[in-house]
């Protein structure tokens, strides 16, 4: 055997569900990398000899290898921060007074507007570079605070560069439909118009976005508006995913589920209808904690009936300046645990396999298996549950990205 | 004038209540230090003429700083994790089982009594570290794990040794009486008399604390329990402080003012009465969002009435293995906030000036004013809410302690 580096001394956590055992562990394991991708892996007792005097062989002093963490749902290309209007809202002031001042969505959308690519890309480097810190090799990315053409763009073609420039593989998705801009206020069909007529097009032409996503809610688009905005971004060859049943539950879910969505995200809403149909279509189910979290949400996603009808879940940060201005993906594990009371390795699978599914990304990342990409982390913990239980102190002791051990 | 270092393109936050601006902020201000305390301080436009050949002078490229964050509520010195029983109580096992598979304070203690203070002061060493890069200059650690009089020894001698090593300042507290231990069970008294005539003399002895708290609860020792440590804890010529009315409201707070406590810690079910009686002593009022959040608590803490009785309001993280695995202080800020209502200087002055005031020691440090000792932080923020509102990205561009950079 000849390979390009080996890992012993570790018990690994594959997630794969071809391992039997919890978190598809096994212990006391070694890994074998060649090519950027899993060359061999299992017990290290049954490590095949290899050539020890060329092979770089790294000893994990009994840690523990997780794949590397994916962050399936972020809008962390933005510009401005809301801090004022957080502080004006817990100072007391009503939403009037806030929306007077210049708070909501419609500050980031302005700050961005203005923004520069080079401001823009500078600002998602820092956010990238903190969730890379704490393990995350793969990222989603979506546009939505442009709610223009030129601006969508632009933010699309940052979150591709960041792709190309950091270590982190960006998936980007195109949100032009994240809200009706107070332009089209009484006109949200008009509106709808333009995303599907004029950003859609300029989006595929410029191959920016992987997939496309609507915030499908009472106080954004309509489940019919929001199905011709996913359709068409289908017919153009993007995946397709939705916001959906957040605060309270229109359907959308079911419809998404019906054109084959990856993913429906946030869901607290949602009822046993909708997670039937989202079983039946393959359709994930991606939790947001830190929304639920910072928005001080009471109603639970409906966590039992995701298990029953067997829906993958998905666990993502939603890191964003207005509802989850929370920039760690280690964080998310503990608050999807603490808060919708997942077991830690539903956690994990939701920021490794299942992540992977609703990127669509899962022949390639997400489990450590033979042939996939040789994207994983190594921590400094006794047990995988302890990735979701404490939250802090620094565990990640190394993160290789695409068989390159990165330092950061 | 001939300073040690001169900060300037700076805004200030002194938290101090002689600057009448929120925060007591100076915005376009410099900052002079000298011999290891703050020399001057005030706008740039009034800086007096200095030696600028032989004086470093540091641009802050209109970033913010503030005072040192002070963590006063930690127990962050011990050893073993309770991640197992974490998960275990996610996949539904009763309290029962987890009693039985040795989960609960009394695994943490049995880790405790086994680990060497070498092996305590490194685990200690990396949970600063986490602290200090976020900011953090000043640390209380609590003993509590031993519940027996080496243990507590050991625990309180590996903090001091914290203390001595880095360069965050460690106040440290005797908390022998943190729960009846197994081997009390039906004999709290007995245990009482044991923390009062054994430990106590001992960590006097050796000069291992600054400070006594007592658990005072149903589940933990009687206010009669309580008074009597306390008592003979201040007879010894140590500060006082209680955890007190987490879970029910059995007067601690009220007892421990009237002895001169520096802070009554928890208390989400504190009453009026209870509040009044702080404010008659000049006692503080610790809140602990990441044991609220963590424990998933609905009773808020009394907030209101603590604002009108103008009790000193401190936020802490109450670092445990326990209740509050989350060894964060900027993330105390954003829980502040968002679980507990606090304004966002609230939050900061919780972890500044009433943290040192909690701590005895705000005559050196909690404010930016001439004379205190040097420690502060540069943050790389716009507004000093932004370290509030939002989480991850790291914000913290330098540590100055004692009028020394800190390299971390
Ligand atoms: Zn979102
Ligand atoms: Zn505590």
């Amino acid at each position: 055997m000849s390979w390009d580096q080996v890992w012993i001394d570790v018990n690994v956590a594959t997630m794969s569900p071809s391992v039997s055992a919890p978190y598809g562990a096994i212990t006391d394991a070694a890994v074998a990398v060649e090519k950027g991708r899993i060359a061999w892996i299992g017990l290290r007792s049954e490590l095949p000899e290899f050539d020890v005097l060329s092979t770089p062989v790294y000893r994990g002093k009994g840690a523990w290898i997780t794949p590397g963490l994916i962050d399936a749902h972020t809008h962390l290309v933005f510009a401005g921060n809301r801090a004022n209007e957080f502080e004006l809202r817990l100072q007391g002031a009503s939403y009037e007074e806030i929306a007077r001042s210049g708070g909501g969505i419609i500050s980031t959308v302005k700050a961005c507007r203005e923004a520069s690519e080079g401001e823009l890309f500078e600002l998602g480097r820092k956010r990238l570079n903190a969730l890379a810190k704490e393990g995350v090799t793969t990222v989603e990315i979506k546009s939505g605070y442009g709610l223009e053409t030129e601006t969508e763009l632009k933010l699309l073609r940052v979150a591709r560069e960041l792709g190309k420039h950091h270590h982190v593989d960006v998936k980007t998705t195109f949100l032009g439909a994240h809200a009706i801009p107070p332009e089209y206020k009484d006109n949200a069909e008009t509106y709808v118009d333009l995303v599907i007529d004029e950003m859609l097009p300029a989006v595929i032409e410029e191959n920016l976005a992987d997939a496309a996503d609507v915030f499908c809610e009472n106080i954004a688009f309509s489940v019919e508006q929001t199905e011709r905005v996913l359709t068409a971004a289908k017919d153009a060859g993007l995946d397709i995913k939705l916001h959906a049943e957040q605060l309270s539950n229109l359907g959308g879910s079911a419809m998404a589920a019906r054109l084959g969505a990856k993913s429906v995200d946030h869901i607290e809403y949602l009822d046993e209808t909708g997670v039937k149909a989202l079983s039946q279509s393959g359709t994930c189910a991606t939790l947001l904690p830190g929304a639920f979290y910072f928005l001080r949400e009471t109603q639970m996603p409906p966590i039992e009936l995701l298990r029953k009808h067997k829906v993958p879940m998905v666990l993502a940060s939603d890191y964003n300046p207005g509802s989850s201005p929370l920039c760690s993906s280690l964080l998310m594990l503990n608050m999807g645990c603490t808060l919708f009371r997942l077991t830690p390795e539903e956690a994990l699978a939701g920021m490794t396999r299942n992540a992977a599914k609703a990127l669509g990304v899962e022949d390639n990342v997400g489990v450590l298996e033979v042939g996939m990409q040789a994207d994983f982390c190594l921590w400094d913990i006794t047990t995988p549950a302890q990735l979701s239980y404490s939250y802090g102190v620094g565990v990640c002791l190394e993160v290789v990205k695409s068989g390159q051990l990165v330092h950061q």
